[in-house]
């Protein structure tokens, strides 16, 4: 069981990289120190009374700490409304490769192929979404067992280029969401215990400032409960899996005239209890891709 | 760069686990020695002239060594005229979580939630795919220098289930392929040293010994170099990735009366030079899945 109430990983005022758990009431995004964390953060571990200062906040996970990035697809009632999508009768599920997983400050790089004439339009797109770490491998779960399962709650944005994703990709919507850095999640991962019900939080996306999307978790198509239940029927969960659990109403592509992130756009997206995280858009210096 | 011909991982007399080069000429799959390779098979490694006896073959990379498994939809001319689809002007991509890689040898177990009254027909499809195993991370790859990446060459079964992929998704094929065991491989993997051209080998698939897919890995849409250097644009592939290249026509959900993989079914599936998987077909006992 976890013994953290705010688990990050940081690159430390020493120079190395622990797992921690941030010190303050506040947003882990502000912390300035964190007790170090021994041993396996998904098994027996101590949180210890070594103080050391936070110098950055990494990606809450080890990239080889996480086996599958899942996400879920229209999973709230209004953003399926603007999408002029029906809504779904089970969780859609798609994924992210594991070089999606980011840190809560990093930049989100919007590399060639997803700018034109790789494409034809650079239709960058924000999504908050509250993040599911899996703590204990699992199958065959059902509802009410299914969040005995979860180590904890995080907050992602599931950066998503529209044209690639819906126009350009064959149907499925893995090229226009698989770039590097695109689901960067944190600041920390907030445990059951600080969070029974993940079916009552604000989740917020602001960009450059201004409120895009606000919700209510508790406007989920499928509760987290569902979701587990349902992507663990004949396939096995590990810790370290994650679960994008769909965004709210609010992206740019519900809009006449989409507000597609440009170079230089500040994304902050905010879960309650579990604090913000804060991306700067980049795009890469163009080269032409030829396939 | 890889010292072995045909690289396995397997239980062997001992009891223990080990990567090892398959000893002999014929299909790895029968090979009853291999000499063990000490050392990172990604990195620097050696083939020793410790020979030992294969109980099991297992699958060829371990699941930790394992990243993303990403697939290839719609990736064979005649494939693309049966499933009656417009021929992709990009590569399509999706994924299978890491639990769906499994052995040579291991069943094919169809769970509840596959079958009827879980959803409406228990359509499950056999697809033979070339598999790329990444050997070297890299990120924004060229054609030309792609295969310089490669690791080797395996094959496998996409197992796929058409009621969930196509009708009950929402549009994402992702749970109709989702499933544990659902991404059987090896029996080896074979370098490009063996294979330097991986477009100019037969593939096929035999179902309780009848032959249902039959082709030439030339007549690919998108070869393997440019899957590689499409899906590294803005993206890294990790050592230990798995890229499945799409299957040729003959598929069952391709007839008229699509023969369905049942209870008991044995799938052949064979890559030239690569050597042959065989997976028998377990329905599991039925439970009623709730959503």
């Amino acid at each position: 069981m976890a013994k953290f109430t705010k688990l990050v990983r940081f690159l430390a005022s020493d120079g190395k990289v622990y797992y921690g758990d941030a010190i303050g009431s506040g947003d882990a995004r502000f912390a300035k120190y964190a007790n170090i964390i021994e041993g396996d953060i998904f098994g027996s571990h101590t949180v210890t009374d070594k103080v050391i200062g936070i110098r950055k906040l990494l990606c809450p996970l080890a990239p080889t700490d996480i086996s599958s990035i899942r996400c879920i697809g229209l999973n709230y009632s209004k953003h399926a409304v603007e999408t002029n999508m029906p809504k779904p009768k089970s969780p859609i599920l798609f994924y992210k490769p594991r070089g999606a997983a980011a840190g809560p400050t990093d930049p989100i790089v919007v590399p060639s192929m997803q700018q034109p004439p790789n494409c034809t339009v650079a239709a960058v797109d924000y999504e908050c979404e509250l993040v599911v770490v899996i703590g204990k491998e699992c199958k065959d779960v059902t509802q009410s067992e299914a969040l005995d399962y979860v180590l904890g709650y995080s907050v992602a944005n599931d950066v998503s280029q529209r044209d690639w994703q819906i126009k350009l990709g064959g149907g499925q919507w893995s090229v226009g969401k698989m770039c590097d850095g695109w689901a960067p999640f944190g600041p920390a991962i907030v445990p059951t215990s600080v969070i029974p019900d993940p079916q009552t939080l604000t989740i917020y996306t602001k960009v450059n400032g201004k409120l895009m999307q606000k919700e209510n978790t508790s406007d989920m198509i499928f509760n987290v409960a569902q979701a587990i239940s349902f992507f663990s029927q004949g396939t096995t969960l590990y810790p370290g899996d994650i679960i994008l659990t769909g965004t709210p109403s609010g992206v740019a592509s519900g809009f006449k005239n989409p507000p597609w992130l440009k170079h230089g756009d500040v994304v902050e997206i905010g879960l309650e209890k579990v604090g913000t995280i804060l991306n700067k858009v980049e795009y890469e210096p163009f080269a032409k891709f030829k396939l």
